[in-house]
């Protein structure tokens, strides 16, 4: 078993929305000192394939086809061997 | 300047829709061998502070008066200095 661990982030030149306003509610509750905040998500994948190589090639078309849109998004993933659930 | 990486799961107790949706997505799409997909939240705070230990500590009171929800999420996060942008 392996376990994938995929980070999706905006690209640095768009506007990060979700960012502003958490932002915003952390200046409001007192927080000083917050310049800026940028929001990702985090996707963790138990996959039941054994080799790396090839879950690596998988795992990159699930992103190119699902988990990321490339014309925002940049990701990267690293993959480790797990003990079965 | 101080770059926080918070990265906010679901606990392992709690049921994860969002990770259901995409588990069966990827299969639709043909992606075979995907045992489970648990979906989180990455956050990256830009902070004007310059002592690590006490932004660890604001990074921690952030957390949890916004954002972890404490009853259904675990968070981790890693505190690290960068250049002024």
């Amino acid at each position: 078993m392996l376990l994938a661990r995929v980070c999706v982030k905006l690209k640095k030149s768009v506007l990060d929305p979700q960012g502003k306003a958490v932002k915003g509610a952390l200046t409001s509750l007192g927080f000083e000192g917050v310049n800026d905040v940028r929001i990702g998500k985090n996707i963790e994948l138990i996959l039941e394939d054994s080799d790396i190589t090839e879950a690596s090639e998988k795992v990159r078309m699930m992103c190119d086809k699902l988990l990321a849109n490339p014309v925002i998004e940049d990701y990267t993933f690293e993959i480790t061997e797990v003990q079965k659930r």
